[in-house]
Protein backbone atom coordinates (compact mmCIF):
# COMPACT_ATOMS: atom_id res chain seq x y z
CA UNK A 1 0.00 0.00 0.00
CA UNK A 2 1.55 3.69 -1.06
CA UNK A 3 1.13 6.39 1.58
CA UNK A 4 1.63 10.08 0.13
CA UNK A 5 2.79 12.69 1.95
CA UNK A 6 0.99 15.26 2.85
CA UNK A 7 0.67 18.44 5.25
CA UNK A 8 -1.81 18.70 7.93
CA UNK A 9 -2.97 22.11 9.10
CA UNK A 10 -4.15 22.50 12.34
CA UNK A 11 -5.81 26.30 13.31
CA UNK A 12 -6.98 27.03 16.75
CA UNK A 13 -8.88 30.47 16.56
CA UNK A 14 -11.82 31.80 18.34
CA UNK A 15 -15.26 30.46 17.34
CA UNK A 16 -16.43 33.66 15.39
CA UNK A 17 -13.59 33.35 12.92
CA UNK A 18 -14.36 29.94 11.87
CA UNK A 19 -16.12 30.53 8.51
CA UNK A 20 -13.36 33.20 7.79
CA UNK A 21 -10.88 30.50 8.44
CA UNK A 22 -12.92 28.00 6.11
CA UNK A 23 -13.73 30.48 3.32
CA UNK A 24 -9.46 30.67 3.04
CA UNK A 25 -9.10 27.49 3.10
CA UNK A 26 -11.94 26.49 0.30
CA UNK A 27 -10.07 29.46 -1.52
CA UNK A 28 -6.81 27.73 -1.45
CA UNK A 29 -8.47 24.57 -2.75
CA UNK A 30 -8.73 22.65 0.15
CA UNK A 31 -11.63 19.83 -0.54
CA UNK A 32 -12.86 19.01 3.08
CA UNK A 33 -12.00 19.84 6.77
CA UNK A 34 -13.13 19.32 10.26
CA UNK A 35 -13.96 21.65 13.19
CA UNK A 36 -14.66 21.13 16.64
CA UNK A 37 -14.90 23.21 19.66
CA UNK A 38 -11.97 23.36 22.29
CA UNK A 39 -11.41 24.73 25.46
CA UNK A 40 -8.26 26.37 26.30
CA UNK A 41 -6.08 29.47 27.18
CA UNK A 42 -3.77 31.44 25.32
CA UNK A 43 -1.47 34.51 25.55
CA UNK A 44 -2.95 37.77 23.63
CA UNK A 45 -0.29 38.52 21.72
CA UNK A 46 2.85 40.12 22.53
CA UNK A 47 1.55 42.88 24.29
CA UNK A 48 -0.49 41.03 26.94
CA UNK A 49 0.47 37.90 29.67
CA UNK A 50 -3.23 37.70 30.11
CA UNK A 51 -4.54 34.22 30.26
CA UNK A 52 -8.22 34.50 28.48
CA UNK A 53 -10.37 31.16 28.50
CA UNK A 54 -12.72 31.18 25.66
CA UNK A 55 -14.76 29.03 23.60
CA UNK A 56 -12.13 28.46 20.41
CA UNK A 57 -12.88 26.36 17.90
CA UNK A 58 -10.01 23.73 16.45
CA UNK A 59 -9.96 23.46 12.52
CA UNK A 60 -8.31 20.80 10.95
CA UNK A 61 -7.54 19.88 7.27
CA UNK A 62 -4.98 18.32 5.00
CA UNK A 63 -3.76 19.89 1.89
CA UNK A 64 -1.10 19.11 -0.38
CA UNK A 65 2.21 20.97 0.70
CA UNK A 66 2.10 23.40 -1.56
CA UNK A 67 -1.54 24.54 -0.87
CA UNK A 68 -0.45 24.52 3.00
CA UNK A 69 2.25 27.07 2.62
CA UNK A 70 -0.20 29.03 0.66
CA UNK A 71 -2.92 28.67 3.59
CA UNK A 72 -0.78 29.29 6.16
CA UNK A 73 0.51 32.73 4.21
CA UNK A 74 -2.76 33.84 4.00
CA UNK A 75 -4.04 33.21 7.32
CA UNK A 76 -0.94 34.75 8.50
CA UNK A 77 -1.14 37.83 6.49
CA UNK A 78 -5.35 38.38 7.29
CA UNK A 79 -5.99 37.39 10.50
CA UNK A 80 -2.81 37.15 13.25
CA UNK A 81 -2.33 40.63 13.67
CA UNK A 82 -5.98 41.20 14.84
CA UNK A 83 -6.93 37.80 16.61
CA UNK A 84 -5.64 35.19 18.59
CA UNK A 85 -4.59 32.19 16.28
CA UNK A 86 -2.45 29.87 16.25
CA UNK A 87 -1.53 27.75 12.83
CA UNK A 88 0.65 24.85 12.39
CA UNK A 89 1.80 22.08 10.30
CA UNK A 90 2.26 18.61 10.37
CA UNK A 91 3.78 15.60 7.95
CA UNK A 92 1.25 13.11 6.99
CA UNK A 93 0.77 10.29 5.07
CA UNK A 94 -2.41 9.92 3.32
CA UNK A 95 -4.05 6.62 1.60
CA UNK A 96 -5.89 8.57 -1.37
CA UNK A 97 -3.87 11.63 -2.74
CA UNK A 98 -6.98 12.64 -4.60
CA UNK A 99 -8.97 13.26 -1.71
CA UNK A 100 -7.01 16.38 -1.21
CA UNK B 1 13.75 10.11 29.42
CA UNK B 2 13.41 7.51 25.94
CA UNK B 3 10.74 8.37 23.38
CA UNK B 4 9.72 5.55 21.79
CA UNK B 5 8.70 5.91 17.60
CA UNK B 6 5.38 5.10 16.92
CA UNK B 7 1.68 5.58 14.70
CA UNK B 8 -0.73 8.00 15.10
CA UNK B 9 -3.50 6.84 12.60
CA UNK B 10 -6.14 9.28 12.83
CA UNK B 11 -10.01 8.20 10.93
CA UNK B 12 -12.72 10.48 9.64
CA UNK B 13 -15.42 9.09 8.93
CA UNK B 14 -19.73 9.30 9.52
CA UNK B 15 -20.34 8.91 13.11
CA UNK B 16 -22.43 5.45 12.01
CA UNK B 17 -19.28 3.91 11.21
CA UNK B 18 -17.06 4.61 14.40
CA UNK B 19 -18.29 0.85 15.80
CA UNK B 20 -16.57 -1.01 12.30
CA UNK B 21 -13.69 1.47 12.64
CA UNK B 22 -13.04 0.48 16.45
CA UNK B 23 -13.81 -2.74 15.62
CA UNK B 24 -10.89 -3.37 12.66
CA UNK B 25 -8.71 -1.50 15.39
CA UNK B 26 -9.71 -4.21 18.01
CA UNK B 27 -8.98 -6.86 15.69
CA UNK B 28 -5.63 -5.61 14.72
CA UNK B 29 -4.61 -4.98 18.30
CA UNK B 30 -4.95 -1.95 19.63
CA UNK B 31 -4.52 -1.36 22.60
CA UNK B 32 -6.61 1.29 23.15
CA UNK B 33 -8.13 4.33 21.10
CA UNK B 34 -9.91 8.13 21.75
CA UNK B 35 -13.22 9.13 19.50
CA UNK B 36 -14.46 12.91 19.50
CA UNK B 37 -17.72 14.13 17.17
CA UNK B 38 -16.55 17.05 14.51
CA UNK B 39 -18.35 19.06 11.85
CA UNK B 40 -16.61 19.09 8.37
CA UNK B 41 -17.13 19.04 5.21
CA UNK B 42 -15.59 16.82 2.13
CA UNK B 43 -15.71 15.48 -1.45
CA UNK B 44 -17.77 12.15 -1.77
CA UNK B 45 -15.09 10.19 -3.66
CA UNK B 46 -14.61 11.20 -7.18
CA UNK B 47 -18.02 10.94 -8.78
CA UNK B 48 -18.80 14.26 -6.91
CA UNK B 49 -17.52 17.60 -6.00
CA UNK B 50 -20.90 17.70 -3.68
CA UNK B 51 -19.88 19.31 -0.37
CA UNK B 52 -21.62 17.71 2.34
CA UNK B 53 -21.80 18.88 6.10
CA UNK B 54 -22.68 16.29 8.12
CA UNK B 55 -21.62 14.67 11.69
CA UNK B 56 -18.38 13.11 11.69
CA UNK B 57 -16.55 11.25 13.74
CA UNK B 58 -12.23 11.76 14.52
CA UNK B 59 -10.88 8.64 15.92
CA UNK B 60 -7.61 8.63 16.58
CA UNK B 61 -5.03 5.36 17.46
CA UNK B 62 -1.24 5.15 18.43
CA UNK B 63 -0.16 1.52 16.86
CA UNK B 64 2.88 0.08 16.61
CA UNK B 65 4.37 0.75 12.80
CA UNK B 66 3.44 -2.59 11.60
CA UNK B 67 0.17 -2.66 13.01
CA UNK B 68 -0.57 0.93 11.78
CA UNK B 69 0.01 -0.50 8.14
CA UNK B 70 -2.41 -3.09 8.90
CA UNK B 71 -5.26 -1.20 9.71
CA UNK B 72 -4.76 1.12 7.17
CA UNK B 73 -4.83 -1.89 4.33
CA UNK B 74 -7.99 -3.15 6.54
CA UNK B 75 -9.54 0.65 6.30
CA UNK B 76 -9.08 0.51 2.65
CA UNK B 77 -10.20 -2.61 1.71
CA UNK B 78 -13.19 -2.71 3.47
CA UNK B 79 -14.54 0.98 4.01
CA UNK B 80 -12.78 3.02 1.08
CA UNK B 81 -15.10 2.27 -1.87
CA UNK B 82 -18.28 2.52 0.16
CA UNK B 83 -17.99 5.35 2.46
CA UNK B 84 -16.91 8.75 2.83
CA UNK B 85 -14.01 7.87 5.16
CA UNK B 86 -10.37 10.08 4.99
CA UNK B 87 -7.26 7.93 7.04
CA UNK B 88 -4.32 9.29 7.68
CA UNK B 89 -0.60 8.16 9.86
CA UNK B 90 1.39 10.56 11.77
CA UNK B 91 4.57 10.05 13.17
CA UNK B 92 5.09 10.19 16.87
CA UNK B 93 6.68 9.49 20.53
CA UNK B 94 5.38 7.91 22.82
CA UNK B 95 7.14 7.58 26.58
CA UNK B 96 5.31 3.97 27.75
CA UNK B 97 5.45 1.70 24.51
CA UNK B 98 4.16 -1.18 26.49
CA UNK B 99 0.99 0.85 26.27
CA UNK B 100 0.25 -0.02 22.46
CA UNK C 1 7.36 32.68 5.21
CA UNK C 2 9.61 31.02 7.70
CA UNK C 3 8.15 28.11 10.06
CA UNK C 4 9.41 27.24 12.74
CA UNK C 5 10.13 23.40 14.22
CA UNK C 6 8.00 22.88 17.97
CA UNK C 7 7.02 19.91 19.35
CA UNK C 8 3.29 19.05 20.14
CA UNK C 9 2.43 17.05 23.34
CA UNK C 10 -0.98 15.21 23.29
CA UNK C 11 -2.27 14.53 26.62
CA UNK C 12 -5.12 11.92 27.10
CA UNK C 13 -6.39 11.46 30.54
CA UNK C 14 -9.72 11.29 33.05
CA UNK C 15 -11.34 14.22 33.30
CA UNK C 16 -10.49 15.07 37.04
CA UNK C 17 -6.79 14.74 36.00
CA UNK C 18 -7.35 17.80 33.49
CA UNK C 19 -6.61 20.78 36.33
CA UNK C 20 -3.09 19.19 37.32
CA UNK C 21 -2.08 18.21 33.77
CA UNK C 22 -3.08 22.30 32.95
CA UNK C 23 -0.97 23.18 36.22
CA UNK C 24 2.48 20.88 35.22
CA UNK C 25 2.26 22.87 31.64
CA UNK C 26 2.24 26.20 33.12
CA UNK C 27 4.47 25.42 35.58
CA UNK C 28 6.77 24.50 32.51
CA UNK C 29 6.31 27.62 30.87
CA UNK C 30 3.63 26.92 28.53
CA UNK C 31 2.11 29.89 27.03
CA UNK C 32 -1.44 28.28 26.27
CA UNK C 33 -3.28 24.90 25.72
CA UNK C 34 -6.31 23.87 24.20
CA UNK C 35 -8.73 20.72 25.69
CA UNK C 36 -11.78 18.94 24.49
CA UNK C 37 -13.55 15.82 25.71
CA UNK C 38 -13.14 12.08 24.02
CA UNK C 39 -14.45 8.92 24.57
CA UNK C 40 -12.41 5.77 24.17
CA UNK C 41 -10.91 3.47 25.61
CA UNK C 42 -8.19 1.94 27.17
CA UNK C 43 -5.47 -0.90 29.01
CA UNK C 44 -5.67 -0.37 32.38
CA UNK C 45 -1.96 -0.34 33.22
CA UNK C 46 0.16 -3.60 33.33
CA UNK C 47 -1.86 -5.38 35.45
CA UNK C 48 -5.53 -5.64 33.90
CA UNK C 49 -6.43 -6.01 29.89
CA UNK C 50 -9.24 -4.41 30.56
CA UNK C 51 -11.03 -2.34 28.24
CA UNK C 52 -12.61 0.98 29.98
CA UNK C 53 -15.30 3.32 28.19
CA UNK C 54 -14.71 6.88 29.90
CA UNK C 55 -15.38 10.58 30.12
CA UNK C 56 -11.60 11.61 28.93
CA UNK C 57 -9.92 14.51 27.79
CA UNK C 58 -7.70 15.35 25.93
CA UNK C 59 -5.02 18.01 26.13
CA UNK C 60 -2.75 19.39 23.53
CA UNK C 61 -0.21 22.23 23.41
CA UNK C 62 2.49 23.59 21.74
CA UNK C 63 6.11 23.80 23.34
CA UNK C 64 9.62 24.11 22.59
CA UNK C 65 11.58 21.16 21.87
CA UNK C 66 13.47 21.42 25.23
CA UNK C 67 9.98 22.51 27.23
CA UNK C 68 8.52 19.49 25.67
CA UNK C 69 10.90 17.24 27.02
CA UNK C 70 10.64 18.83 30.80
CA UNK C 71 7.07 18.35 30.38
CA UNK C 72 7.11 14.51 29.51
CA UNK C 73 9.17 14.06 32.33
CA UNK C 74 6.60 15.46 35.30
CA UNK C 75 3.90 13.98 33.98
CA UNK C 76 5.52 10.80 33.73
CA UNK C 77 6.92 10.83 36.96
CA UNK C 78 3.94 12.40 38.61
CA UNK C 79 1.49 10.95 37.32
CA UNK C 80 1.78 7.62 35.06
CA UNK C 81 2.39 5.19 37.87
CA UNK C 82 -1.20 6.14 39.59
CA UNK C 83 -3.33 7.09 36.93
CA UNK C 84 -4.46 5.88 33.18
CA UNK C 85 -2.86 8.88 30.88
CA UNK C 86 -1.29 8.46 27.51
CA UNK C 87 1.29 11.57 26.19
CA UNK C 88 3.23 11.63 22.92
CA UNK C 89 4.94 14.42 21.17
CA UNK C 90 4.58 15.27 17.51
CA UNK C 91 6.75 17.35 15.59
CA UNK C 92 5.20 20.24 14.00
CA UNK C 93 6.18 23.81 12.49
CA UNK C 94 4.73 27.04 13.57
CA UNK C 95 4.32 30.82 11.95
CA UNK C 96 5.02 32.79 15.56
CA UNK C 97 7.48 31.18 17.66
CA UNK C 98 7.02 33.75 20.03
CA UNK C 99 3.90 32.67 21.09
CA UNK C 100 4.59 29.25 22.67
Amino acid sequence: MNLHPMKLVTVVCEALLEARVVEILRDCGAHGHTAFCVRGSGSQGERSADIIETGNVQVEVILKPVVAETVLERLYRELFDDYAIVAYETDVRVMRPDKF
